[in-house]
């Protein structure tokens, strides 16, 4: 098979990025998991980056009749004939979000056994569909969500919190669907791929009490506004837990992962003659100094010193991961994490023949800019070098946007209708040893 | 062959790390590289953490009469007979450096075109042997090093400055030394293993030039001390270039390097059944931040998903890296950089059966205490839980070294009289199913 990369490496990346992209697409992923119809009403609910695209994968394979509504992202809508797509704010929760969390939840009361409700969940579905339990505002909400983060809270300690704030999450959307049959198709960006985590889990039981609510609180010292500690007090309506007959017809799939979305790109970098090395699909970190690791074993490969049992790497090779890294913001530059971690990676690996990287968010828009992310080459340092453009500069300002704009190395799709949270590929080419040897 | 560590992980990550320490032992790398004795005198001089027993391993196996000198860390000094050692500050430069740097100059002036001089190099040689230039201070020179540091300077602009105050450095010592043949063994503890950059290359050529560390000054906008300035301008003694005549007898041996000690440790753990990784011998980043990124590798390979080529990586496995992270200081904690990597790790591996570690500097000292590292185990959170630790409060405050003080679970070796920089292993066994599954 020919390499479409051998001759230009970059074209390699991005036929990577596509791949990965294919292995989460709503129109592939959904219709092979659509249960059968059933003799009731067909339901469909969803939230999340990926809602729109699945709900339109759900349309154009349904058998039967089927009505619903499902919340996405600000430009992240798809073309629907019968399911409503309403646009809401993310990652900050809107009213937009809340009314269309509450028609959901309101659609799917009253449903008998014999009905159907499907439920699209991907990335994003948590705030996108952010409904306060009675009494408490999204602002209480996410004043609470704040002092946590700040306090070092645990995400497993702030999902706890959150799902006993919610009115939806933590299992309530299916305990409110039943005795409906309640099936969730699920495609993951979280680390895990853990159900109770994708979307804050909405359909799946909630182990955790009002009780523990309270005591994370307590344990952070954190004084939550007082509708919320009112609320906690009360502990009115507890979260379904494991083994609530309420969700006993309320089954779980996940239709595509960060793994799978990683394993497509593999496949295609075998059948380009290139060794994957697929390094893991929750890496997680500071984006620069995951991209001085990164680096680290880039160059070990590259030297042919990246050793598997018994022998080296072969090369040519692909370093791929996922996961999602974190900026700590220092600068007033733009741009997000995958601009980030490739402006790192262009710093630490300084122009070293041979070696090539993408970095990009697979829902297509890294952090709040119009760029997935971006791509970087050997020449991309003596190209900024010769703009008079100062890389070290542009990642203190946290300005990868900037930077790899003004290179014209963005990598720009657009929305693309999914999420399987961050794509990482570093390709590490053969090179001579004459250019190989560094000062 | 049996596993040492099938019965108790522990054990087999210790075997690994003395595996890693046999492979940059002077006593073993050194005699096998030693040249012929010369018809004329043979001088021994040398710094860094390794100088004292790479001196011991000349005398025991020099077939002819030597006298010499060499500086090594307080501490770190071993029993010689014929060849004296000196020990002195580090990573401080002490006056005890100095004066002993001042000697080995001295002491290889005036030599003949018969006479050999063994440069014996090692990590921290730098610091050991700082010798300012004439009417520069270590004070002045200390200054300018911190001001480059803050700028965010490269290390090769330091390095370019550094020569250029130094009356060691860059070469001078084998232009000094000259026409008497200079061979230098080197134990690296550097990333690329650069023979200008280890020990700041007293023995090879220097590139880089006074205009040069000037222009750097100037760059970063950095205003010298007086007689720092007086002394860039007067230009007076350039260091060595490349084809300089007095430097066409000296040759440079690396006897030891990181991804040595590492394929050491990999083949001890091939020998036991267990599939080595070895990422990188140059890892470098924020300790805590790498050890996320490791810890999502870890967490890969354990779950089966670590794909190399067509397969996942069989289990056990043991990924190995190298290298030199770096710690911002936050808290008043005590502990290197491999407690607080280790440290981090423990906390983002949160007790995952199947899951140990070990992440200890190489030359038995991490940081400024007494211990060399530390080792970690799924039952470490649940201990420290039991004792009342609070682990993420110990990273906080950079208090890796209390809380595996605390457990008992340090790494105590003492000196190792050798540095091939730091050595990190995760040990991934399998598991059963049920008991890997997370929540």
């Amino acid at each position: 098979m020919t390499l479409p990369g051998r001759d230009d490496p970059r074209l390699l990346l991005r036929a990577l990025f596509a791949a990965a992209l294919g292995a989460a697409d709503p129109s592939r992923v959904v219709p092979p998991h659509l249960p059968p119809p059933p003799s009731g009403r067909t339901v469909v609910v969803g939230a999340g980056k990926a809602a729109a695209a699945m709900a339109k994968a759900v349309e154009d394979h349904w058998p039967g009749p089927l009505s619903g509504l499902v919340i996405t992202r600000y430009g992240h809508g798809a073309p629907t004939r019968r399911i409503e797509v309403v646009e809401a704010g993310h990652p900050m929760p809107d009213a937009a979000g809340s009314e269309a969390a509450r028609r959901i939840l309101d659609s799917v009361r009253g449903l008998g056994a014999d009905d159907l409700v499907l439920f699209l969940a991907s990335g994003g579905g948590s705030a996108l569909m952010a409904l306060p339990a009675p009494g408490v505002s999204l602002e209480d909400k996410r004043a609470v969500t704040q002092a946590l983060l700040r306090c070092g809270a645990t995400i497993g300690e702030i999902n706890s919190v959150r799902k006993h704030l919610s009115a939806i999450k933590g299992g309530r959307l299916a305990a409110a669907a039943a005795p409906a049959r309640m099936v969730t198709l699920a495609i993951s960006d979280v680390p895990g791929d853990d159900p109770a985590v994708i979307a804050s889990g909405p359909t799946v039981p909630d182990p955790s009490t009002f009780a523990e609510a309270r005591a994370i609180l307590a344990k952070y010292a954190i004084a939550p506004p007082a509708a919320i500690a009112a609320h906690l007090a009360a502990a009115a309506e507890e979260s379904p837990k494991p083994g609530d007959p309420r969700l006993a017809r309320s089954t779980f799939i996940t239709v595509a992962t960060p793994q799978q979305a990683l394993l497509a790109a593999a496949a295609v970098a075998r059948g380009a003659g290139v060794t994957p090395l697929l390094l893991g699909d929750a890496i997680e970190g500071e984006a620069r100094e995951a991209a001085l690791v990164h680096a680290g074993i880039a160059r070990q490969a590259a030297a042919g010193k990246l050793i598997v049992g018994e022998r080296a790497l072969p090369l040519p090779a692909v370093l791929l991961s996922g996961g999602e890294t974190t900026v700590t913001v220092r600068g007033a530059g733009r741009g997000g994490r995958n601009a980030e971690f490739l402006l790192a990676l262009a710093i630490a690996l300084d122009g070293q023949p041979g070696l090539y990287a993408l970095a990009a968010d697979t829902d297509g828009i890294d952090g709040t800019e119009d760029n997935a992310g971006a791509l970087y080459a050997p020449d991309t340092a003596a190209r900024a070098a010769a703009a008079g453009l100062d890389l070290g500069a542009r990642l203190a300002g946290n300005d990868g946007y900037g930077a790899f704009a003004a290179l014209g190395d963005l990598l720009i799709t657009g929305p693309t209708l999914t999420n399987v949270n961050d794509f990482r590929a570093i390709l590490v080419l053969e090179t001579e040893p004459a250019t190989a040897t560094r000062e």
